[in-house]
């Protein structure tokens, strides 16, 4: 299954809950389909998920694509009942999503531990031969399978419980009726483009929060000096903590890629091609899982009893990962200004 | 002093021998009246040195000037007495180089620390308040300071001997009169230009041997993953050593530096302005010291019984140096064409 938008375009003539309706009714379809391949036949057997890591991210994408379209296109909905399903949403899309992202980060993690230790006769690595190499990887790769098993178990625990059968529940109703409200439901469906129009108006005024004339300078060291302060990191603690730091230079970036995906999703409902939101998407996804891998590595380092040599080899990785935060950011101020700025509803009408 | 030619532009109608002998008699000047102030009286009065760190820089420049053009015009000394001299300045370089670069590291690298452990409110690093950051700074300290040191005593051991005597009578005489071969001294001037852009001839093969497509796409990882391997390197040994491999991928840009200074030196002799050069000439010393530093954090990194967390913030610090190579190539790769490749020989004559 692609990325690509899952509903037909509407008529041209069609209504806004005409054209809201088909594209619900059409996630909340893909959603039961995907929940059994997902999670196994939870309630009735513990312990035999996942069926299929390819229905996880089916899962995750109708999960998402549903979320985004209640958030977005809000007016047109009972606000009591969208709010409660996107909390409903919101919950599942952060039980799903842990496993998966403590599977990146191994991945990732491992993946730059074998290029910066390699000793191949091409394109050794600047830790090649190192002796910390292989205890770092074995420490990395326990920690990250420590934190998968539990999250797996969390999963398990938390789909035993009568919460995801009462979700499953509303997405049953959803996919045969979208309870609209009766006053946005006749509207022209041009007023689904001003309020995509608005998720983009949105993404635009968060991307104007992020540093990017300082990330478009390539080797500006961003990602290693001169980190940003929230002002409420600025204010917390005199001797702040370089964990914490980082976290707070890195949010306005993940609540941007928030941003993105709203906004992609909102496209999607028009019928809009998403190309260039989509390519933005995968930048801050690359983001997101270089700054969840540092740190991985920075936490790593503080395990007790480990050998210097060990930790020297996650000092490197953490940099490293740290480095590829700013590549990601490079990338995306390099992306943006070609983007149609000053046309967003010029865009969401194309 | 500047870093200017300091001689004047001979007559357009100057013969070969008139350039050269104004330069190195100029040059050979500039030595002996450095040498007093570089090392004291050294010979007579052990222990009174180094009375100036600028009159250190003066003789550096002298020597390296005076080695490069008679590297570069060689054909117009007679080889012997030539050879014998360059053996005797590249000594002197040598011995006169240590201290700087152990002084340019450690202020290079403590820098580096400080700025990464910065718990400033407006740019903190990425070791902001890092426990293990005022351990690194000291180790580095105690370890730069002590190679300081012994780089001082084996120069006042070598001043004490008679091999700087020698050297600074060679001074004496070439300041004086420059031993020409007649054959090239009555020459036209124009046979230096020649030579000149055989020197810059040299630099553009030299370059040609860079991965300098890598270099100019920014967060390449070059300077972290894939080095490049030496075929010397390569047969070494199945294992390879980790500072072995970035030694070897420094290298052909340390040889590039070599050739940067020795084309400035010679165009200075033909009263050619350097500017690009220059600029050249800084981003490869930026390389060195940085390539350097890095060097010296990873070797500290194995001192023994350090904590974890001090190799863990040295492990951070060797990556932002290796960075900084990256960076400094990098800078290298978009200047380097902006120069005019295809027409040393005119731009030799401009």
């Amino acid at each position: 299954m692609t990325d690509s938008p899952m509903t037909a375009p509407a008529a041209p003539s069609a209504s806004a809950g005409e054209v809201l309706s088909g594209y619900l009714t059409t996630q909340a379809g893909a959603f039961l389909r995907a929940l059994p391949q997902a999670v196994g036949e939870a309630g009735s057997r513990p312990g035999s998920l996942p069926a299929s890591a390819a229905g996880a991210d089916d899962l995750l994408r109708a999960v998402r694509r549903i979320g985004g379209a209640l958030h977005t296109f809000e007016a047109a909905f009972e606000p009591g009942w969208a709010g409660e399903l996107r909390t409903e949403l919101a919950w599942l899309l952060d039980l799903l999503g842990r496993e998966p992202g403590y599977r990146r980060r191994s991945s990732r993690l491992l993946a730059a531990l074998d290029s910066l230790s390699d000793t191949g006769a091409d394109t050794p690595g600047m830790l090649a031969g190192h002796a910390g190499a292989p205890k770092a990887r074995a420490l990395l790769e326990r920690q990250l399978t420590l934190a998968r098993t539990r999250a797996h178990t969390a999963l398990l625990q938390e789909l035993r419980t009568a919460r995801l059968h009462a979700l499953a529940d509303r997405m049953t109703l959803l996919s045969g009726e979208v309870p609209l409200l009766d006053a946005a439901a006749g509207r022209d469906g041009s007023v689904l483009t001003r309020q995509a129009a608005a998720a983009l108006g949105a993404l635009a005024a968060g991307t104007e929060r992020l540093p990017l004339a300082r990330a478009v300078q390539p080797y500006g060291g961003d990602g290693l000096h001169r980190l940003a302060v929230l002002p409420a990191a600025r204010g917390a603690s005199p001797v702040a903590d370089a964990d914490a730091l980082l976290a707070a230079d890195d949010e306005p970036w993940h609540r941007v890629r928030v941003l993105v995906k709203r906004a992609r999703y909102a496209l999607e409902v028009c019928a809009v091609p998403t190309a260039e939101l989509d390519r933005l998407d995968e930048v801050l996804d690359r983001h997101r899982d270089a700054s969840d891998a540092a740190a991985t590595a920075s936490t790593a380092a503080r395990t007790p009893r480990i050998t210097p040599a060990t930790a020297y080899v996650l000092g490197v990785v953490h940099a490293d990962q740290r480095l590829e935060v700013e590549a990601a950011r490079y990338a995306f101020g390099h992306q943006w200004p070609k983007l149609p700025h000053h046309g967003w509803h010029e865009w969401a009408t194309a």
